[in-house]
């Protein structure tokens, strides 16, 4: 079925006054604590209550949810413009999902929304919107940045049309997947005359609270991933953040890659065999020459048959930038996917990794790397790309003095 | 491909070695704290870590994972036999599955596997297992529950054979998502040469922490959902654990129903023409003549007009048990799905719940209160039931005196 805004917005002629009323009414709830006159709730102990409080700022230089700690759920949703889609439509979409995110991610009720009570508590939520080619092509022909094009296709890739390039996508992330879960609703019926949903990739990280503080998560190899990542503030400007031309200062740029991973076979592994294809230990991630997570690799390190400690062919030593090229980082905010098995596949899992990568300039930074990796890296035998998809994420917004920016004004109104 | 236990366990020769070696390695870690020597993670604030340590006992009189507080995240599974399954066969399956259930959901490594650091910090994991009426037909004929078959097909279901019944099913929880994935990972590769995956529902509800302590969560809808549960011990005594004969005491049943929820249309309605579907108010759950959620409702209360204020066909006046049938009543224990609309469809939305109810019996608690639903509640236009199954759920085991019981023993022993 199909459902038009004008419906959508005409069902909602009380919304901000709903809005209101459940706002009210729940802090006087909030307020009234335990102090119910009939059966109390069971679960009345004095366990903390974290995520109750927990606000991501939506505005910022940057769009939150790239430099974000990891939160639990991922909705990550392709879409595509609508044939009649031009310009100016793009331009009001983009309005009506700025203010809707912004709205959705400060715990307030967007305009529009009958349920108050859904938003009240974003538990980290980030809304990050990025634009593919075909946006530019529509809207801003001249202003494409040039690397925003088709990764290209590597020997190994198996490609699968259907987790293929969109024209928009919208990253949802948060600890709390039934907030996920109702962004995802709200953006998808918010932005239902402009755009489809092409593809739907559904994540998980840890939960917040769940691994010791600073304990970098695990994929569902077990290996310990991520470790390489920026972590200050400089490391994020010289990896991560455009620096110019000015409009365009602040924004970077999202690459999605589907990997699924072959655990059947994976797990048919010893440790010893697991740590090789890796170079680091499964119980730490540690290089396999010694220190902890963070140590550098020693790459010359022999054994006492003079064999390298560290295999050359292993992932970490294919992934690390060589000395002549140290731009070769980016930002991973990898999730796993873990589906049932294909029936009457014989498989035991469906199971891989939604790897995403933001980096400054994909062909300078995530490409080299990944066609490093697809000419020889022993992980390689347990992984296959099955989606790809490039897009420009516009630089943060601002709310100061009423004048809300909405995603990309600076490229759409020049 | 298909991947021989055999195999699995030789590859795990030195499992028992490699987990003591991990977990000890990894108790040192925890230890260190962040005397890490070189560059340090940066997420390295004060927040707190409330499911660190959180682990819910798995033996006892009554499985887990039925009056346990509604963790994140869910993964039922069913499972049907493999055809040379026999009796044997079944009690072997039932010794490992308890087993390696009993060390996941304590944190420690079940005997065979690689990965002991998967299986650190369960974060309130629960693994409820369930028969259905095969592994009484194959392995205990004279045993079999006289209400163990088929929920009688109502006028409104339009079941999918792909949510059927299984031979067995697994109810996997954790507030952690990957914790939840990892055991499915692994009971799922533990049982392989005994049974396939027929379906796997993965659900959802609200992080750990995420909403204000003891409110009954929202499904999609936004309805709070779940506040005529039983709370109280003696309240799960009278409504689903089973009292006799011995060996058969403390276990219950367990119904699960998929349902669709049909978004799209639900949303076209304002806030009032919802809460009269209901009978409760959208706010904070308690019924349209006021009070707090667990207030009762006035079913003679009538408007200035003279008609009723809360509707004799909503869902909370057609659920209700009669007065004369006050046994209708059992412990709701549903997840929210959200999966990606179908392409093609044209619909915004895939959501719906997967409806869990246990019972002593769902002949007499289940069924009635379907039926009189199936009849008229007004909620039906926004709900179909697409998938049911009936288990026997086993009492709880014990591992005092180092013999472990494992499930169903009592009744596979007979």
């Amino acid at each position: 079925m199909t459902v038009s805004r004008r419906l959508f917005l005409a069902g909602s002629a009380t919304a901000a006054t709903a809005a209101s009323a459940g706002a009210l009414a729940s802090c006087s709830k909030r307020d009234a604590g335990g102090a119910s006159t009939s059966e109390p709730p069971s679960n009345s102990d004095d366990t903390p209550q974290p995520l109750r409080d927990a606000i991501v700022e939506f505005d910022g230089p940057h769009q939150a949810g790239i430099d974000t700690p990891t939160q639990a759920s991922l909705n990550l949703i392709g879409f595509n413009l609508r044939e009649r889609a031009d310009g100016p439509a793009i331009t009001r979409l983009m309005r009506v999902w700025t203010a809707d995110a912004r709205a959705l991610c400060s715990g307030e009720t967007p305009l529009g929304s009958l349920e108050p009570e859904m938003n009240e508590w974003p538990a980290n939520l980030t809304i990050t919107c990025g634009f593919g080619e075909r946006v530019f092509d529509i809207a801003a022909p001249g202003r494409k940045p040039e690397w925003l094009h088709d990764i290209p296709e590597f020997t190994r890739d198996q490609l699968e049309e259907k987790w293929g390039q969109t024209d928009l996508v919208l990253q949802i992330c948060s600890d709390d997947p039934v907030m996920g879960a109702w962004a995802m609703r709200h953006m998808t019926r918010a932005g239902m005359d402009y755009v489809d949903t092409k593809w739907v990739q559904q994540g998980f990280m840890n939960a917040y609270g769940a691994i010791p503080k600073g304990q970098t998560p695990r994929n569902l190899f077990g290996q310990v991933d991520g470790t390489v990542n920026p972590h200050a503030d400089e490391e994020f400007a010289e990896q991560v953040w455009i620096d110019e031309p000015e409009g365009v200062a602040g924004s970077t740029s999202l690459v999605v890659r589907r990997i699924a991973m072959n655990l059947d076979e994976w797990e048919l592994l010893d440790r010893a065999s697991r740590e090789e294809a890796v170079g680091r230990t499964l119980d730490d991630g540690s290089p396999l020459t010694g220190g902890d997570e963070f140590a550098a690799p020693d790459m010359e390190a022999t054994d006492q048959y003079g064999l390298p400690v560290i295999d050359k062919n292993s992932h970490m030593a294919r992934a690390m930038p060589p000395a002549d090229h140290p731009e070769q980082r980016f930002k991973r905010r990898p999730y796993n996917y873990n589906l049932p098995p294909e029936p009457g596949s014989g498989a035991l899992s469906n199971a891989g990794l939604i790897f995403i990568a933001f980096q400054k300039n994909p062909d300078t930074q995530f490409t080299p790397v990944q066609a490093r990796l697809d000419e020889v890296d022993r992980l390689n035998t347990w992984t296959t790309h099955i989606g790809s998809a490039v897009y420009w994420v516009p630089p943060g917004t601002s709310s100061r003095d009423g004048g809300d920016e909405y995603w990309g004004q600076s490229v759409l109104e020049a």
